[in-house]
């Protein structure tokens, strides 16, 4: 159940028919989930702009990072070129390799690309290193290609599945999280959806109360704690926003992850990936035509999508921790959020009434 | 009379003494107000990172653009050269080339620099000018002078003062507020001191409560509001940081103002100037070394000062509102916040006890 | 005199019909050049994307820095927004004040502006300090606007004229210059000019001919000379292109420097500003439509508009020498290139024939 | 043979005396080629900017990106904490993630590391799918770790070697190319090495000398060939120099791929790597001390650097093709430069004598 089924409202504005990334039509979402022996606690995520070839038919991207200490793949042709050419992919911080190449094998295989020789993946990850045997590389090439080929629309699994298996945030167990919001008619009509893959730390915040602070479990508490960790995020809009829009949009869920306590710590990898999926937009591989198709939105129209990013970004983080299940592996468990304790506590808030 | 001073608390660690930019030893600051006639409602504010012969002894610096809607002077020089050469002076925006101009003039004044022939005055601002008459372009040179001769150590006014005379936050009176934080002893014992010019909108939230949700005052909420404005921001430390550190420090003021409820609007001007104040950090301009001094604090080491810088903007942005008044100007009256009932609501939400 | 009519050949693409920035239609070029005295030697060049109001009709637009050593103004909004809002403006470093308030100034008193309370001038700077009285600050307001007002299509006088008045280039006087290149119709028949502004050093080398060696007059020879100083750049297309390609765009300007055998010093405060005139391309301040025209250059198609970008930046910064006059001013003498030994040397090496 | 051993000079300063990357004290290179049957023809250089364990004596480092259509991995935490942890690999476009991999699991195998769960691979590429079955995807993790175990100090192979193998540039076989400089005593005596991997277009240009022209080779001479291909640039220097500085030093890299003709086509990806070898900036990867040595050199001391690494890029870039040998692969010949011609060339413009 997500937090607003508990009746934690994030924001003022209207969430859309799923409060998922998949809000956004076309969208789609697919797990590897690799819980194995005692050890092995990971995963991946796919998150699919679109049905079709994404090769062919890219779509405007924008990458934009909040804090640098990770290894994602992919930033510079898409800040160059301003697309993004294959489904986005997350998993644990060493299996990025086998996630290009995964990405890889998949786009060169599809149908059309027979004459590809190059392709830019792109990979986010976080280190799921407390629960998982990270350092055995456990992810294959074909865990990918599984994630890609059987991703779907509609509702999206949150938790503890795919990139979001053994992740933890503000030191309970974290994972993939996501929300969306529905920008007004009169200013649009756009949906924005964000997913997002949670494993970081600072004084965990639901709707504006410090929860962590009343758990008395947050960084710098005793001057010992840590609170490094990332957090991925991907921020999809059907709205026709080209690179520089969606770079904006990218850094308003930077916005979204504060308002969770997140305070990008030096250990932090925290990337946006945002996208815009309208039709309109697309830019062929191939094609007679020396310009792409435009109609991109004005700068004047932007800002209700900046509060939409920043609103689902806020609670997609937080529902990866109400989705998340306590989880052991590796020699170390970790717990949950304590949902009674925080009901209580959002309860005394006025936060939920 | 600060948030603080009603009971509200935000963050976790603790203040300075002043919780002022001023806690950060050495530091100045200095307003220079016009309130004139009915339409002049507007001033300079000089932030002195010390109070030597800056140009000579130039201090690192970095400055994070959240939104680039704005005028800020002196940015490429400052992030090439990794240094600030002046005081930091803000002011209304169509008076940054006064605010240049009479940078300029002060520092090819002083003692020693009879043969400087280069500098780079670093000039934010905010627009002004829903309460002062903008376009009359009312502030000249000496009033910059003005700013960052009377600038003092030790309190520092705050709300219609300066550079925020004439601004406006979240549809109420903003103006300059400031706060400060001490890092543990065990993680540094540094103090990180902030201040800001609020000019900006969102849903206004103090502490975590959406008190701009419950005065039902917020953006997009008819679909017609707008929301645009801006925010400088100046973050001060004694950490010992160079460019890159201060860099990584400036973008997390963009956390801070995240929480007040700021959405960084397509019209805002959301500007970070960090600089170390560190006497072991400091750049001659001339000098027989052809090193300079280093000792740099690790990376690892940084993450405190993150979310004290957090914590910092975040207090400061509330502050301003706190101590700012009502003000009517160039025909039109802005309100404080109307500070019972702001606080019977920070009371609701178990904020105040 | 230009370069080409001296026999000498940049680059393998045509030259536009006056090989100038205005071969980009309805580009407009104005000087205001001030020699007075024995201390003035300074100016101000204005260059006008198109004729209308430019604030209503913005033009898409990119600043790169290839060395930021300088003051060049209006950056930041540039980069947000993508557009251009002002003309162009290029006058010394200690007089962009007076730059951005003549801009400020010009703007807001055009037709259909009178409710304008925010302006972003584009204002760029060399430091003419060695032949000019720069402290004496001797650029004023109505220097900005007569340059703007005075500027013409056309021919463009180049050499010691504008902001070129007192700069020096490779030891030598250096000032404007201009020069142009036609992309074939079969790629897209656009044209691309470039006007700068050249006061830096290095080891001259025109059309790949050390001529800076063979003149003995480079930097670091005896490891004492110094080749600090700076080179605006502004590059001017009616290709349809947006920011990001624009940017691309003027990255390409810094290859064309390079060329000429400038390193972009640490003291070099070397700027390119890029816009692109297309009229499909242009961004109004104010219509009903939530959408920008569209119809941007594909990636694939701006591969030739680079070469041509770099081989007209190279030859501007050639033209700027060709065309410069021996200058005294402030006590100083600084001679033409020696017309007669360059052009033995470019002989002596078989580039003129 | 190299560039110079023909008699060609590039630039003003003086080679070190191998002049290669090696040049810089303790800088280790290794290959590994892997030509054969009749399509595999490609490989992995490996640089090593010293001899220990660079995961836990990290070393400063910058990328800078001159066109971004490449897959370098390895980019945001290099900017981010201003460090680099492992060798620089080079290898083909499609062969990233082995080359992440094998560094990886190099540096987790490394003694001191075994608790270390996140390695920051850096790994470049250019796309050799002209001459080698890329698609094929032949290198291996066991042929990345053979580079790195292979480096050696002293004389560097050049050409058809490691990532050269199958490398195109200008038309004709690239390779691998290095080249150094040393700085003047006066001016800090430190020593810029290069090291490139060369697959780009453009119009060939030698030591200033139209070659390609001349050749009648040349992108856009009929308005229909392309000039695609990338450029990866590597510069290490025993200069004292923090990330800022190595930033601008790299940006100098693409000033010097500018004068050997290099256009940054749309579809270059054109990466430079720097590092500073400097034994006082090692950053330990564990130590009690809360900050860095420090002693960075100043922005005054910048310059010769700069001009150094545009002066060895260029000749590194010329070496890559004067020893790079005709490759028949994957149905395709590639010549190397005719090079009796090519000296005809250079000889006719005065350039060898």
């Amino acid at each position: 159940q997500k937090a607003r089924d508990y009746g934690v409202e994030i924001g003022v504005m209207k969430t859309g028919k799923l409060n998922s990334i998949t809000d956004v039509d076309g969208v789609k979402v697919g797990h590897t989930t690799r819980v194995e022996g005692t050890t092995i606690r990971t995963g991946v995520t796919a998150i699919l702009p679109h049905s079709g070839n994404i090769f062919q038919q890219k779509v405007p991207a924008a990458i934009y990072i909040g804090n640098g200490f990770g290894k994602l793949a992919g930033i510079s042709q898409v800040q160059e070129l301003g697309n993004l050419e294959t489904p986005i992919i997350l998993t644990n911080t060493l299996s990025v390799p086998m996630g290009i190449q995964g990405t890889v094998k998949y786009t060169l295989g599809l149908e059309g690309n027979e004459n590809v020789r190059s392709v830019n993946a792109v990979v986010g990850e976080t280190n799921d290193g407390g629960l998982n045997d990270i350092r055995g590389m456990h992810i294959s090439e074909s865990d990918v290609i599984k994630a890609i080929e059987s991703a779907t629309t509609g509702q999206v699994q949150e938790g503890n599945v795919g990139a979001g298996t053994g992740t933890i945030a503000f030191g309970y167990k974290g994972g993939i999280g996501t929300s969306s919001r529905l920008v007004p008619k009169s200013l649009g009509g756009y949906t924005v959806g964000v997913l997002v893959q949670t494993n970081f730390g600072g004084v965990l915040t639901i709707a504006g109360v410090p929860v962590g602070k009343e758990l008395n479990k947050y960084p710098f508490k005793n001057a010992i704690e840590k609170s490094d960790g990332s957090c991925m995020m991907v921020v999809l809009t059907n709205a026709p926003l080209d690179a520089r829009q969606l770079e904006r949009i990218a850094k308003r869920a930077m916005m979204g992850l504060a308002k969770t306590g997140g305070i990008a710590s030096n250990g932090s990898g925290d990337y946006v990936i945002a996208a815009s999926t309208a039709e309109s937009m697309r830019i062929p591989y191939q094609t007679r035509n020396t310009t792409d198709n435009g109609g991109v939105l004005r700068n004047d129209e932007m800002s209700a999508l900046f509060m939409a990013t920043i609103e689902a970004t806020e609670e997609a983080i937080i529902n990866s921790l109400f989705t998340a299940q306590t989880m052991t592996g590796n020699g170390r468990t970790v717990e949950s959020i304590p949902l009674n304790r925080v009901i209580s506590i959002l309860k005394s808030y006025g936060v939920i009434r």
